[in-house]
């Protein structure tokens, strides 16, 4: 590490100084017999210039894109200063130059903008990783991750590892499997999560655990989902969900400020689910921008209107300014209601003091008055039931904030989603499913057991800026809620030996009580940094089809490697 | 998180106080009425009583080992102090007491000493954590894991994440393989190391990168093996062997300071792989004790003895006071040469001044006279081809040490070796192998294209005691380099472009000069723990068939998962 500078570094305070520098050459030219090269790396630009007397002339010539170059030289000011950099108002006069790598031209032009497809991308990464805007994304992620660990260590947590290769136990997502070589025929799994292990280690007394892990689902994937993802999970004995809360509302504070230095005000807001899908029409509000779900059921309940007859909710969100909206815009709302579970939109606008909309004819004066509209609102309302009318408003509500740029830039907006159900029933399938895990405690055990459609749970979802950036509960330490939860969810004893038994086991050796909670690191990453592709903040991503298109994984292999393993390719 | 105060802080300047505890009851005694309650948490344990006439007396009574407990009391003197541990001084008048979870008469008993089988600490391993001394190795994996992680942070590497669902390139070990589910006979494999990753990190010109990465080996486990374990992966750009030598000896001496408060010295020493070889008969010597190897081929040149004739290599070795040995020690001893390569041990005492031994009724008491033995002194002679004689006497000489204590406790003694051949020839495939691996830089290119045999790796391993903690090279980044490197281990033009096709091409855009190493955590926290087996320091640790004992992993998987995957079980 010869090199007495980064790129970023040199400036009017180093004139005439002697310098070694090194990195990739950026940009090249010749000028009236002067060479200027952009010397680039992971810090910034130091512009060399070679003048035709140098005896490293002809080196300097040969030097081209991406070739990695050592430099010494004497600092010197420059004549035309560039002010967008830091070391724009110098300049390097070279007097040594040395080739370290040379280059072909690379298929991706390595600056922050690129139309390269993303394709291409994914299968230079390296190339794609050099641009410096992708250096940032990586760079940000390192530093947030110290930023979270250095709290967590600070407040007692240990960091420790569990295995990769696990036991499989569907339920919920799909595993990836392991063959074993050694016991033809059986596989391990890949963690979807290290919940069970997290719980051992608060059996086993640890207190306060934290890891950041490595998490596998084999799904079929959405545009911000990989098939490996990395959470901060967290685990503590002898707390409450406020403990957990607070905790993690110290790490958020602490990231922010020292990676964005960005001041986030704590403690968060806490709503619940059902105020979430009220208000918000969903889960994960987004609160940068007000745009409220209202209930208008009581306006409409005395009001003969065959839309709405018989329709268990009636609510709708008021957008100011938005009575102008064309027909096709309109006919575009009503396409993002049907697409979200909503039956029909409706709208009501104010233009010159009178509403208007197809069902103004079904309503007197002093009905329409009750709306309370401004000049130039326009009102959409969604008839149906609640859970229907919340998605379709809620999509809505979204479609507006981005359509009407609601959404203030460089704000984060946190809050607790609480007061959980703990069980979702399925009709389809008369089956009950956990609502976030079957490890969640119900927030009183006697109603799971006598009426688990009203069970609610000790849960907490943390949400960011619409999106959910993590997810807790207080669990589950006694044996016998333990088995009555897994009794709820339809697990047979067998099944519930097989796949839980020494977890159930183990809950019967004094557990003390405990809780904890996972935040999606990559997403963390991603909103911090400002990006919406979850793709931008991961090394080495995986496309949409789970693949690496860099290294071509997953590949063939070896017939030999499936003879070992005892396995063959092909449907049975 | 209401309690007060951790098991082993209060003392006697606590006197009065009223304080909140909790923790597991370790031990429970009733003596004349009054009930003695040791209460033990991650830190220590404090003693709390109850007397007959508390209101909480009963559920005190109720109370059995590992019950978990909450307890608010006032710290009172003891009356017979235990000065063997912090709060020894004190105990804590219970004023209330809350059982948080019963439990049952756990299988192994949560203390330091345990005589449970091996099998029965694995399968309730979340017991065998609650042991102090387990809890004390996970901890202490913890602090090692942020010293070591705080140095690199500081010194400007970025902690960087890499896939762990990635290609198979068989060379070397073998992969464990996932099927693709979206791709039906393609498999993806787990990394053995994030190698060529991290290459491509120094590609994308991020310079200083560091991973606390998890690898993975299907292989026979020896007994300090696990099929996944956990290295402190490291590589920079510009830099020379010298650079992360440096670098890593800062991080081995604030990571003993900070976790064991030791003072390692600083450069360590530097040995070439022949002067291991020749002096300790290893490639990972152990230098806390000397008994060194030395060459005897000189002074029997001349002599005429059956069984030294036309060996290359005579050598041997010392050990003071050893000549009492019993014919039966000797046998054994000449079984540990046996096993491992020497083909005879031939030996020669000095007793009463008089050196004795089969073979030296073929030499002149001159000769005799010439090999300077004190009186006491044994000698150990062993022929044959020089790896052979190496590994014959290395052996012996670890058995020895081990016999005979002389291998001082807490003492560290670090070295790196060096000056490694860059490739290993195998009689039997009629081929080279990489003795570190195929990314390895050679010393001179020139020398590898026209007498491989003779070519030399800018390689480097580190040894702490005996072991081989880490490994590290300067690594190819000249893409003909690297494909004569490939060339030369007979991977034929197809599989080079199968396996390490991208890699080959990442090259050729600019690619600095770089290198780096990687340590074995967890032979680093064994050996900065003290304990000699592997699984101490792994939180769930597999058997050396590879097997979860806890978890029952490997396991049988639903047939619709296997269906799912196009995969069938059975020999073809």
């Amino acid at each position: 590490m010869k090199y007495t500078h980064h790129n970023n570094e040199l400036n009017m305070k180093h004139l005439k100084e002697h310098v070694y520098l090194k990195g990739w050459a950026a940009k090249n030219r010749n000028l009236g017999g002067l060479i200027f090269i952009d010397l680039r790396d992971r810090f910034g630009i130091t512009q060399l210039v070679v003048k035709p007397e140098n005896p490293f002339y002809e080196t300097a010539l040969k030097i081209k894109n991406e070739y990695v170059i050592e430099a010494k030289g004497v600092v010197i000011e420059r004549e035309s200063k560039n002010m967008n950099i830091a070391t724009g108002e110098i300049e390097v006069e070279v007097e040594k130059l040395t080739i370290l790598s040379v280059a072909e031209t690379p298929p991706i032009i390595v600056s922050n903008d690129t139309d390269a497809l993303e394709e291409t991308r994914l299968k230079y990464r390296y190339l794609d990783l050099r641009r410096p805007v992708m250096q940032n994304f990586m760079i940000k992620r390192h530093e947030i991750t110290q930023a979270i660990r250095s709290v967590l260590v600070e407040e007692g947590f240990y960091e420790m590892e569990t295995p990769i290769l696990g036991k499989s136990t569907p339920e919920g997502a799909r595993d990836y499997l392991v063959p074993s070589r050694l016991y033809p025929g059986t596989f391990y799994a890949l963690p979807q999560s290290p919940q069970i292990y997290k719980q051992l280690f608060m059996v086993a007394g640890f207190e306060k655990y934290f890891q950041i892990a490595r998490c596998f689902r084999d799904e079929d994937l959405r545009a911000d989902r990989q098939p490996e993802f990395t959470q901060i999970d967290i685990e503590a004995s002898f707390v409450e969900p406020n403990d957990v809360q607070t905790l993690v509302e110290k790490v958020m504070v602490q990231t922010f400020k020292k990676v964005l230095n960005v001041e986030i005000e704590s403690p968060f807001v806490k709503m619940s689910y059902q105020e979430a899908m009220e208000k918000y029409g969903s889960d994960k509000p987004d609160m940068r921008y007000e745009l409220l779900i209202q209930d208008y059921q009581h306006v409409f309940e005395s009001i003969s209107i065959p839309l709405f007859e018989n329709k268990p909710s009636i609510r709708g969100l008021v957008l100011e300014n938005g009575s102008g909206l064309s027909r096709k815009k309109l006919d575009a709302l009503t396409g993002v209601v049907k697409k979200n579970h909503g039956e029909a939109l409706v709208y009501l606008k104010k233009l010159e003091g009178i509403v208007t909309g197809s069902i103004a004819k079904f309503m007197t004066e002093e009905q329409l008055e009750s709306l309370k509209l401004n000049e130039g609102a326009i009102l959409f309302l969604v008839p149906g039931e609640f859970e229907d009318v919340s998605s379709a408003l809620g999509a809505l509500r979204i479609e507006l904030a981005n359509e009407f740029n609601l959404i203030p830039e460089q704000s984060y907006k946190f809050l607790w989603v609480v007061d959980w159900p703990l069980l979702e029933y399925s009709e389809e399938e008369q089956r009950f499913y956990a609502k976030h895990h079957p490890f969640t405690a119900p927030e009183d055990p006697k109603v799971l057991k006598e009426n688990p459609k009203a069970a609610m749970a000790k849960a907490y979802d943390i949400v960011l800026n619409g999106y959910e950036i993590g997810g807790g509960s207080i669990r589950i330490h006694n044996q016998d809620v333990q088995k009555l939860m897994f009794d709820t969810l339809g697990l047979s004893k067998e099944d519930i030996q097989n796949r839980f038994g020494f977890f159930v086991d183990a809950l019967k050796y004094g557990t003390p009580p405990h809780g904890g909670l996972a935040l999606g690191l990559d997403r963390v990453v991603m909103l911090m940094t400002g990006t919406a592709n979850i793709k931008d903040v991961v090394a080495f991503p995986k496309t949409q089809s789970a693949k690496d298109i860099m290294m071509q994984a997953p590949s063939d292999v070896d017939q030999i490697q499936l003879e070992e393993l005892q396995i063959k390719v092909g449907k049975s």
